[in-house]
């Protein structure tokens, strides 16, 4: 250790040259590169009309996020939503759950998550040699998916093969490559209860697959023999618990649990399903980093996951499975610190705020309605609560027919029309997870009348 | 700017932090953390057999690159490949082209290419607003990638769409998705000329699509209709230039350029094709980043490569875009230094190494044969020189009918039999692209007697 007194080893001088790093990029952020905003836009721009294309949202570099009337909200526990100078003629784009609303909190915890990779590490295609299965696999994350889990309590890992996924999206083909049979017995029906997820028909059938096909609604689903269904629970879009609605002997299930963490639902038991699909997208708000892990109890299922992806992409980025790791890790580490507010609590709360103003605002304006939610004890929080889902599945009152044509041309505010998910044009699905300033104003809008020809 | 004086901004002390934080790690490294070194393998075990699970390569976590002898290259040019003090028992894994040659170029510039990400860094799905197409590719990484093809004249980019993906692996996918009819005309066949890289037959079929399906050889190509023809140049076996041989008015082609790059072979002309595949997997060997980029002529074809992606993955990592951004800096800069040696020289110099000592195994043991290749002059290096490529598709002779049984059995060396590549047993493909220690021992083995009852 040379002249450095035992007391401080190289690795205290790395955290604190680290943390020396982190206040000078603060900083630089702070300084002349603060200033430097670009637009980000909320949108998917293929699949979206070329209004989408001049949308947009809020700066793409924000050392703090601000409210609408400008204050910083950096170390307040939510924003001031009652505030509000906006632009009528400002389009928001709440098509899509852009996890945004997470940014505060790790802008909070930067200096704990920061990682330093050098340009020689993660050359290799190669992450585990000691996993006999998922090779391409970070230990690291593998340890930090079964600890958080262990934590919050919301899924079993013990015995469980774990897939990583470029985004659990992979992950759900992954499984439809595993789970049908490769025989020539035809393309097996894949079905999910309407309103189902909007993109799951979309990526089941764009490359017109010998395998699978979209069976549509599960609700109505009829036709003898093997069949997959997809349990979206929490339900991608309205929030409500599911299980399974086929219910006949050839069926086979897969877990959508994306969202079953404490901040959008309570935690009423530990899921122990066959295929269970996660994402760093919803638990964390690190979409960005492509990041998602299918829980399997099958080895057989896990193998032929693994041999999807292997096909389909050698693997999965190795850098952004050890950031993962370290945000989940930051996670789990924060629930156990009895001092300050953990990563789920404080989620729970920005959640909590904006279902309570979504509801005052529903009562006041009559002109839409969101579901009813039952209340149930939370075994992670300690609680009992109501859902408080990531997206809103509301519907239009007051005669409205079209109620993403009326949002759109009335308010200026871009939602997804319920016809995407198997349901009726009266219904949106709303995103609750931009930033505070877009938040901020979709509630001023959608609290005013609702009065309209349309 | 406080008290700093302005010779010295908070940009310049960021730089000189990052500089302390890279010797601490490399001080770290080489200490107690240095000494826990784990095994890799080179292999993807799901398609491997069972076999494969017990192969080890080379320590995991070297901060020197060490020959067989254990003495350092870390500053030398290239190994010494004459001193081998082996197991002969250990089998070593060359059926893969892990990039691990380029680990000891990435060492020395390592401080260059370090990269610190915060928590609160790339949350949104979103990269780049301003593009009307391409909406999760980082403007960092578009602008490197069109840097670096001007400075080695590969690839000609004005007035090319830049479509971003997973590996280049999923680019093809994209391309096919892009380039089918999706009309009711069925799949379309999809050639390459044998020998052929040994995935597309299998990615190509994995899903039994409609729209695309694996039509064989190209050479013996005669059906009627449009069809996809896969161009691989230089080729994967076999490092030839190629052009595409079917050559009917209905043809649709995808050049697959994975390895025009001047340490593999003569960069003779600026490529100039509708679809060029390129990935930093082999031109800078950030295999693990699983970053691929297509250079793409026609819109609609771009838009819907881009829609793929979203479907597949709904976009690419951007943490590992911006590290691969970062590596092509380095890369493009190291062109312009004139007192260095730029990446290029350092890998062409590596891969010259290893070919001459190959082909003097070849001319000494007559138990093998490697192609023979012609010599060009590269507009890029400014020399002439031959073919030297990332695999070796190397013949057994001496009557050996099934050469990767014959290394495998009876040299202890993994490689991937000629069968897969639509060609005959007698050839296997050899990865040229392994560390030091592990090319070593592979020299060393088949520079003695092939003679076999196989």
């Amino acid at each position: 250790m040379g002249k450095v007194p035992r007391i401080l080893s190289w690795r205290n001088m790395l955290v604190l040259s680290l943390a020396v790093n982190f206040s000078l990029i603060l900083r630089i952020l702070k300084g002349t590169d603060g200033g430097n905003s670009s637009y980000v836009v909320s949108i998917w721009p293929v699949v979206s009309n070329s209004l989408d294309r001049t949308v947009y949202g809020d700066s793409k570099w924000p050392v703090v996020s601000t409210t609408a009337s400008g204050s910083s909200s950096l170390s307040s526990a939510s924003c001031n939503y009652n505030e509000t100078q906006e632009d009528d003629e400002r389009i928001i784009n709440l098509k899509l759950g852009d996890p945004m609303v997470y940014e505060r909190y790790w802008q909070e915890m930067g200096h704990m998550t920061t990682m330093v990779i050098a340009g020689w590490q993660s050359l290799s295609y190669f992450s585990d040699n000691n996993n006999e299965l998922c090779w391409f696999l970070e230990p690291e994350l593998a340890k930090e998916i079964v600890r958080v889990h262990k934590v919050v309590g919301n899924a079993v890992t013990q015995d469980r093969y774990i897939v990583v996924g470029t985004g659990s999206t992979q992950l759900y083909q992954a499984a439809l490559y595993a789970l049908s049979p490769h025989d020539d017995s035809g393309p097996i029906n894949v079905v999910s209860a309407a309103p189902y997820y909007c993109s799951y028909p979309l990526i089941t059938d764009c490359l017109k697959s010998g395998l699978y096909r979209w069976g549509g609604d599960a609700k109505t689903y009829k036709e003898e023999g093997p069949y997959i269904e997809l349990v979206t629970s929490p339900n991608n879009p309205d929030g409500i618990l599911r299980e399974s609605v086929v219910n006949r002997s050839e069926g086979i299930l897969i877990h959508d649990l994306a969202y079953y963490w404490p901040q959008y639902t309570p935690i009423t038991s530990i899921a122990d399903h066959d295929v269970m699909l996660f994402t760093a997208s919803k638990s964390t708000g690190h979409a960005g980093m492509r990041i998602g892990w299918a829980l399997v109890k099958d080895k057989e299922t896990a193998k032929k996951m693994t041999e999807y992806i292997e096909l389909n992409t050698i693997g999965v980025s190795k850098v952004s499975q050890l950031r993962v790791a370290k945000v989940l890790k930051a996670v789990s580490d924060s629930c156990g610190n009895e001092t300050a507010k953990s990563f789920f609590e404080h989620s729970y709360d920005a959640m909590f705020e904006r279902w309570k103003l979504l509801k005052q605002a529903s009562k006041t304006s009559k002109g839409f309605t969101v579901p009813d939610f039952a209340s149930q004890r939370c075994n992670f929080l300690g609680k009992v609560f109501e859902p408080q889902p990531a997206f809103a599945w509301l519907k239009c009152e007051e005669g409205i027919v079209d109620c993403e044509k009326f949002l759109r041309e009335k308010k200026n505010i871009l939602t997804k029309s319920g016809k995407y998910f198997g349901d009726d044009l009266s219904y949106v699905r709303v995103s609750m997870l931009d930033r505070d300033s877009i938040f901020n104003i979709f509630l001023h809008r959608i609290s005013s009348s609702f009065n309209s020809t349309l």
